[in-house]
C-alpha cells in the first residue's frame, strides 16, 4: 500500500496525509477481544467511571432531574465524586429540588463552586439565597439551557445519566426495568453534547434495548448501581392533583377562557404546566372538548395523568413529552404509540431549527407573583428566598398564541400579584391572561381577547384592580431586605440576562 | 437591567460579557409573526433553498442513495444546481447508482469535481473508471462514510433529503406518504451533520409528523415537490429474489454452515446484505431456526422481505434497519413496532461510541472477487471498471463473528476466485468462509471453524483448490490494462486508504 500510496500523492499532491491500511482493527482494538468487544463501556462502580472520564478540578458536570424529588443519582454521585477529592466543579444538573439538600455540605467543601440550574427548592435553595456560594448561580429555563450548552457557556465534560434499564453499549431509557421515570428529555440533550456520558443503570439487558432514548453512539461508560430513583416522588412537590375549592374555581375559569378565547377548535393544541390548578383544568377541558365534538392535535411538555387521559378517550391526538410529570405518564410513553418523547432542544430552544413551543395554541402556566406590567415570578418566594424554578415558563410563554397564568389572589396571607416582582424571569409582553380567585385579568395589549371573554360573561378586570383587591385584604407586603451581593443570575431563553437575585438579609 | 448587569459585573468581573435582556423576541423575530411563525422554513422552490443555504462554487453537497435505482432527487437537485451557474462542488452521496448517468453531464461541464460515494454503477462508473474525473473518486463504507464526516473530510455544507412527508418545522420520515423508501440511515447522518439541510418532501402534513426520522432541529429549509422517488426501483440491480439454482444452492451450504458453525443458538444474531444468494439463505436458515426451535435476537442492516417474513413469524426478536432493501422492508418499518430504523454512525461507524455491527454473530456478504488471501473486491469488476459498492461489507465484516462470502465461482466465463483481487475492498483478516456452488473455503485462521463444519459432511475444500477449479473452466483471465493514472481512492472504515483504482485502457 506504501507505494500504492506514492503513486496517489504524485499525482494528487492536496492528497497528501491520507494514511495506508495497516490491519482492521488498527482504531478498534477491542473488536480483536471476543470479551472486550462486549464489555468495553461496563465499568464496575461510579468512582471507576469518574477516573475513565479523567474528570478533574474545575470541570463541568451535568445530570437530569427526571425523577424530580425522587432523585437518588445527583446525591451519590457527588458523595462520591467529593470523596475521590475534586473540587472546584461546576454542577450543571437541568434542575434541582428540595430532595438535593445534601449538597450543601460539598457547596461548604469547594467540590461544587458554580451552580447552572432552572431551579431550586428547600434547603439547598434557602441556603445559597442567603449567600453560601461565592459565585451567583445561573438560573436559566428549560429551553434555555439547551441554547447556553450550545453556546458553549456550559461545557459539560461528564454527564451522570440516571436510567431504569441500559444494554451494554448505551441504548437506554426510562420506560423498562423497575424505576421508571418515563421521558428522558433532559438527558438526551446531555448525551448530544457532553463530551463524556456515563449511564448509571440499574439494570444492563440484552442488546438492543428499545427505544433508544439515550443512543449507544452517546454513550462512554455504563454502570449498574442499585437504585437510580423512586418514581413515586416524581409527582411529590410542585406536581400534585388538587381538591382545594379555589384552585378548582380557579381551574374552571382557566377552561371557560381557553373555550371562548378562539383558539378552541379542532386540532388545536396545549400545554398545561405542572401546576394543581392548570393540572385540574385539564380535565375541564376535556369536557368541553367531548361538548364541542373536538379534539386537540397535541399536548405538549410536562405530560400528567391527566393529559394521559385525554388522549386514552381520543380527545389529543398525539403527546409530545420531554418530562413525564408522574409515573402514569411515563407508563404511558411505554405503552401508547402516539405519545413521544422529545429533546429539551425539541421541546423548547429558542437557538435550536424549531422548537415545538413555537406550535402552541394554549400554554396554562403559574406564578409565585404576578406584577402589574404582567410579568412573572416562578422563582423567588415573597421571602426573596429561592423556592420555584424558571423550568418552561418563558419558553411556552413565548412560542404559545394563548399564555394563561393561573394563581390564587391570596397565598398564605401574601399577595400573588404585586406592583413590582421580587424576580423577572417571564416578561409580560408573553403573558395574556391571569385567572385567579378572585377575578380574571388580560394584559391590555390583547383587546380583542378582553372582547372575546367580556362576552362570554366572564369575570373580567383589570390586573390594577386586582391588585388593590389583593393588597385590601393583605395590607402592603412589606419590602424584602436584600443585601447589595448578587447570589442568582436569571438568564432569558435567549440568554440575555433578565433579573439577578440578591442575598436576602437574615 | 443594565444597572443590576452593572451590579452583577462589579462584584464577579468574570461576567462581563453577558448580554442585558432586550425582548422577548431578540433572537427569534419570526415568533412575532403569526404567519411566519409557521411558514418560516418552506421555500416555493428548489432553486429558492438553494439560494437560502448560501451554496456557491467550492462547496460540498450530499444526498441519501435509500431509493436506489428508482431516486428521483439526486439528477433532478444537480440539474437545478448546474442551471444556476454553480460549479466546482464535491458530490457526497451515500451512494450512486447507474440511474445517476445524467450526472455525466455535469462532471464534463465542472459543476462536479470530486465525488465521495461508497460505489457507482452504469455508465457514470464507466465513465469515471475511464478517466471522466479529475480528482480520483473517494469510495468508502457506509460507517467509515460518518468516520470522514466526524473526522472533517467531507464537510456537508448543504444536504438535499428527499422524504416523503415532512411537517412545516421538518419532522419527517420516509415511512408515511406517498414515495416511501423505509428507513433514512443514511439521511439521518447528513441531517446530523450538514450545515445546512434543504429537504425535498412530497408532501407538508400536519405537525407533529411522526415518526421524526428526521427531526424539526436537524432541519433549515423544506421544499414540496412532486416525486422523491419510485419505490418500486428500490430492488432492482443489486438486491433481487432469485430462483437460479446455482444461487439456491450457495444459499442452502450458507445456512448449513451457520448451523454448524457454533454460533447458531439462541438469540443469535444476522444481517444478510442484499446479494441474491444471501436473501435467499435467510429463507432457509429460517426453516432451521423452527426445526431447531430458536428464533434470533436481531437482523441488522439492509432489511429484506426475506427477513420482515421471518420477524412477523417470530423468528427473529427485532429488526434494526438503516436502509430498508424493497417495499415491504418500508412498510414493516411503519408497522411492526420491534422494527427500528437507525442511523449508520449507529449500524457501522468504527469512530461512533458503539456500532450495531460489532454485536453480529453472522453475516453474508457477496463478493466481485475473492483472492487466496481471502480479500474481497466488491467494487471493480475482471475488466476493471468500477461496477459496485463498498457498502456495509468491511464494515460488518470487521464487527461479526462470523463472515460468509457467497457468490457462484463463475460468472459469464469469469473467475470469482482469483490470484489477488483487482480491487482490495475489505481485508481476508476479516473474512472467514467462502461458499461457492463448487465448494466451501474457509479461511485457514479459523481451525476451529475447519473441525465442525467437517464434522457436518459439508464440502470443504481450501480457496486455492477452488481457485485451480476456476481457472480450469476459464483459463487464466488476461491480465486488466491499467493507465498509470488513479481514477478513485478506496478508503477502509477507518479511513486509511486499502486500495486505489486506475484508469483502465480503452
Amino acid at each position: 500500500m506504501k507505494t500504492t500510496l506514492d503513486t496517489l500523492v504524485k499525482q494528487h499532491p492536496e492528497l497528501e496525509g491520507l494514511k495506508p491500511f495497516s490491519t482492521p482493527y488498527a482504531t478498534t482494538p477491542y473488536l480483536a477481544d471476543a470479551t472486550q468487544k462486549h464489555t468495553r463501556k461496563i465499568l464496575n462502580s461510579v468512582e471507576d467511571a469518574i477516573k475513565a472520564t479523567g474528570l478533574k478540578d474545575g470541570m463541568t458536570i451535568s445530570f437530569h432531574h427526571a425523577f424530580r424529588e425522587g432523585d437518588k443519582t445527583i446525591n451519590s454521585v457527588m458523595d462520591i465524586i467529593a470523596s475521590m477529592g475534586i473540587k472546584d466543579l461546576t454542577l450543571a444538573s437541568s434542575s434541582l429540588l428540595s430532595c438535593n439538600e445534601p449538597l450543601i455540605k460539598h457547596i461548604e467543601a469547594g467540590v461544587i463552586t458554580q451552580i447552572y440550574t432552572s431551579g431550586m427548592r428547600g434547603e439547598l435553595a434557602n441556603a445559597i439565597s442567603h449567600g453560601l456560594m461565592k459565585k451567583p448561580i445561573q438560573i436559566h429555563s428549560h429551553g434555555g439551557r439547551v441554547n447556553l450548552i450550545q453556546q458553549g457557556e456550559i461545557k459539560i465534560d461528564v454527564a451522570f445519566l440516571g436510567v431504569s434499564t441500559s444494554d451494554e453499549f448505551g441504548n437506554a431509557n426510562g420506560i423498562t426495568g423497575k424505576s421508571r421515570c418515563g421521558a428522558l428529555g433532559y438527558a438526551m440533550v446531555d448525551a448530544q453534547y457532553a463530551k463524556n456520558v456515563v449511564l448509571l443503570t440499574e439494570a444492563i439487558v440484552p442488546f438492543f434495548n428499545t427505544p433508544p432514548s439515550i443512543r449507544q453512539d452517546q454513550v462512554d461508560y455504563i454502570v449498574k448501581v442499585d437504585q437510580v430513583g423512586d418514581p413515586t416522588q416524581i409527582a411529590v412537590g410542585a406536581v400534585r392533583l388538587t381538591s382545594n375549592p379555589r384552585e378548582l374555581m380557579i381551574a374552571r375559569y382557566a377552561a371557560d377562557i381557553i373555550e371562548h378565547s378562539g383558539y378552541f377548535e379542532q386540532g388545536f393544541s396545549m400545554q398545561t404546566g405542572s401546576g394543581a390548578s392548570a393540572t385540574a383544568c385539564t380535565r375541564f377541558l376535556g369536557e368541553k372538548m367531548v361538548k364541542k365534538g373536538i379534539s386537540a392535535s397535541f399536548a405538549l411538555g410536562g405530560i400528567t395523568a391527566g393529559i394521559v387521559e385525554l388522549h386514552e378517550k381520543g380527545l389529543i391526538e398525539k403527546l409530545i413529552d420531554t418530562q413525564s410529570f408522574d409515573t402514569a405518564a411515563g407508563m404511558s410513553l411505554a405503552k401508547n404509540p402516539n405519545h413521544f418523547e422529545i429533546s429539551t432542544n425539541i421541546y423548547a430552544n429558542p437557538a435550536s431549527k424549531a422548537a415545538c413551543v413555537d406550535q402552541l395554541d394554549v400554554t396554562i402556566l403559574s406564578a409565585l407573583e404576578i406584577d402589574l406590567g404582567f410579568n412573572v415570578n416562578v422563582l423567588t418566594g415573597s421571602d426573596g428566598v429561592m423556592r420555584g424554578a424558571s423550568g418552561g415558563h418563558c419558553d411556552s410563554a413565548a412560542g404559545a398564541n394563548l399564555r394563561i397564568i393561573v394563581a390564587p389572589l391570596i397565598r398564605s396571607r401574601i399577595p400573588t400579584v404585586v406592583r413590582n416582582v421580587t424576580t423577572k424571569v417571564t416578561p409580560g409582553d408573553n403573558i395574556d391572561v391571569l385567572v385567579t380567585d378572585h377575578g380574571i385579568a388580560v394584559n391590555p395589549k390583547r383587546p380583542e381577547l378582553i372582547e372575546r371573554l367580556k362576552a362570554a360573561n366572564l369575570p373580567i378586570t383589570t390586573i390594577e384592580k386586582l391588585y388593590d383587591r389583593a393588597i385590601s385584604l393583605t395590607g402592603e407586603p412589606k419590602p424584602i431586605e436584600f443585601t447589595d451581593r448578587v447570589v442568582g443570575v436569571v438568564r432569558y431563553r435567549d440568554g440575555s440576562v433578565i433579573d439577578i437575585v440578591k442575598q436576602v438579609k437574615d
